[in-house]
């Protein structure tokens, strides 16, 4: 079955023509914040759904029951802090004339309107407190903890209208959770099971699709790559994308297999990022879940498989399918996992990224067992690595 | 968890030591009856419990029931008759001067005991009919029908109390449901995945094992090869289970699959046999059963996924995990099935029994991909399969 959206009704805050025009025609008027670039992505997937039940920016009972329990004040799950800090100087001063009832607009760096935050609370809170409870750590660096901690302890909170997304990117359509539901109802699938990733497809991801794709309770797979900001040295998404978009052509069962890009910016949470990621694709209409080894992980900082126990712990109604580590076995002559495979470590090669990344780069050969030909091809392409200051 | 066994009940009519041999010694005064290897291998499994809850062959109204309505007269499922037909001229001498109350000794043909029938009725029924609803068909040339034709109308039942199976075969220990049970308790799982085969393994087999094997809600896999009296032309049982050790020791985790063959004729009843074979699976204790493309199908006598919509009509308490046929797609470079493949069937390699069964036999090439060499050895010696007259 299509699960309802998390919390019982998929929200829907996107600002309509009318309204948008009304209220970019008043923008000179209007006081103005300009959010980074995370929050401006996840002001747009409040608007479209993505974070329902949420719906606006967190004010301080919410943050704090997120920081301290891990879930919404209502008491259902949710794992990570989704607040708008008051970052630069300019916008604090435009805060400390706002008082709740306000309406404040929210700007991008073109000046463009992106939506309208009505002023509910200005509050105080502790980044580090926040940081440790979402990425466990103050590790500086972890990809995510320098900016929290340097982007003030100001937020403020209230509900949201948000600009409709515009397409911007080549490449598949980025649907809103409406366009998902609505597909996947058109098509009669009931089970969708959605895909994480980051990083163009190895045999070693395919190999879980697969898994995924033969399970008699799964019509579709959704592949869902989170291509918002990402960190310097990943993938640049339309790599990512042009890798999948290879991958399903040549070698999936397309009329089962739907892309489509998320953007938002990647939390390295591990755990609670799953969970987040997870809550975020039952909105999109996915009944089932695969989580991976160390899904949004990075580095050291979890337990590969702490994203795994989270949904023990915390029921988010959506079925997560689980697997280990997949890799490909000499012996087995196959992908496999520890489940499947009894042979030593030895007769497995190595997938990691970081190797890979470098033999491509090198021009040096990857055996099709690891990475689909047709995939290769594009990642040996110039420049598809995201640099210093391009994020 | 290990699921109770049908009905609620594992049955336990296995003869005490003492018992049997006070009915050994009086043998020769008792009337006898000589079943077919079939009832024979029947007998030892109502004892054993594999059949729970049935405690004996059954009387006119219980296959009344299964043949009209695919149930016990409780309204429990069960697709197929298991009663003991009065086949040979002697034996209807001397069922002709029992009575209800009588017991009756069942022996083989070297007049050893096999176990006690407690009489509780003579009666006759329609050979056709049973014939139609159990295999749907009364050709000849179905492999189960001709003999349930030619052995009369006339059945006699009641409970058994049977001879404990004495290990007669090199190779795996056959467990009993007793102990398959106390071995899955023994290593912590609770989930068993039952795969029922008849045939050597192919690569399209070890598909559908590893895929279970991967999922999360699967602790291990029983494989549980028939090896009773199986059709000319059928792999000796030995081979078979020589066959899938080789495949086991090579290629699976092994910690985590049991290897045990279950000596019962196979029946070539499609849907109806399915439904049967994963009950009798389930009373060993496995909680899910893999059914795969027309799972006792023979020829083209059954709908190759009716097997698989017998268990919506059916609740029989044991999840099925129903897949797809497997086959090697060389696009793909793995096996899979058409809920994977996009390739169009010229990509596949052929993987049928018969072909590959040629290729053994006139010391053909047999890609890796389809059979595994050490599984290939072993079919290519002389006199692997049973001639006429053998079974």
């Amino acid at each position: 079955m299509i699960p309802d959206a998390h919390g019982g009704r998929l929200v829907d805050r996107v600002l309509g023509d009318a309204e948008r025009h009304r209220r970019e025609a008043e923008l000179g008027d209007l006081p103005a914040l300009t959010p980074g670039t995370d929050q401006l992505y996840d002001l747009e997937k409040i608007g479209i759904g993505a974070y329902s039940p949420l719906e606006g920016f967190m004010d301080s009972a919410t943050l704090s029951s997120v920081v301290d329990t891990g879930r919404l004040p209502t008491g259902l799950p949710w794992s990570l802090p989704i607040h708008l800090p008051v970052a630069n100087r300019d916008d604090r001063v435009v805060v400390d004339a706002l008082r709740p009832g306000d309406d404040v607009a929210l700007i991008d760096p073109s000046r463009t309107l992106r939506g309208i935050l009505h002023v509910e609370e200005k509050f105080r809170f502790d980044p580090k407190k926040v940081a440790r409870s979402a990425f466990g750590t103050l590790d500086a660096k972890h990809p995510n903890v320098p900016e929290l901690l340097s982007s003030g302890d100001l937020a403020i909170a209230g509900p949201v209208d948000a600009v409709a997304p515009r397409p911007t990117r080549r490449g598949p359509a980025e649907l809103t959770p409406r366009a998902s539901r609505e597909l996947f109802r058109s098509r009669g699938w009931s089970n969708v099971a959605a895909y994480q990733c980051r990083n163009p497809p190895h045999t070693a991801h395919e190999y879980l699709q697969r898994l995924t794709l033969e399970r008699e309770d799964v019509d579709a797979l959704f592949i869902h790559p989170v291509v918002g900001r990402l960190k310097v040295g990943d993938y640049r998404p339309e790599v990512i994308l042009r890798a999948y978009e290879a991958l399903v052509r040549t070698y999936c069962a397309v009329d089962r297999v739907v892309l489509s890009p998320l953007t938002i910016s990647m939390r390295y949470a591990g755990p609670k990022a799953a969970l987040f990621l997870a809550i975020v694709r039952k909105n999109y209409g996915c009944s089932r879940y695969i989580v991976g080894r160390d899904q949004a992980g990075v580095g050291s900082f979890y337990d590969p498989y702490a994203c795994h126990r989270i949904f023990d712990e915390f029921d988010v109604g959506i079925l997560p399918l689980r697997y280990e580590e997949a890799f490909y076995c000499r012996e087995c002559r196959s992908t496999a996992t520890s489940k499947t495979c009894p042979h030593p470590a030895s007769a497995r090669v190595d997938t990691s990224q970081t190797r890979i990344r470098k033999a491509l780069q090198e021009g040096g050969e990857i055996p099709a067992e690891l990475l689909r030909p047709e995939v290769a091809a594009i990642l040996r392409e110039p420049d598809v690595l995201l640099k210093e200051g391009e994020q």
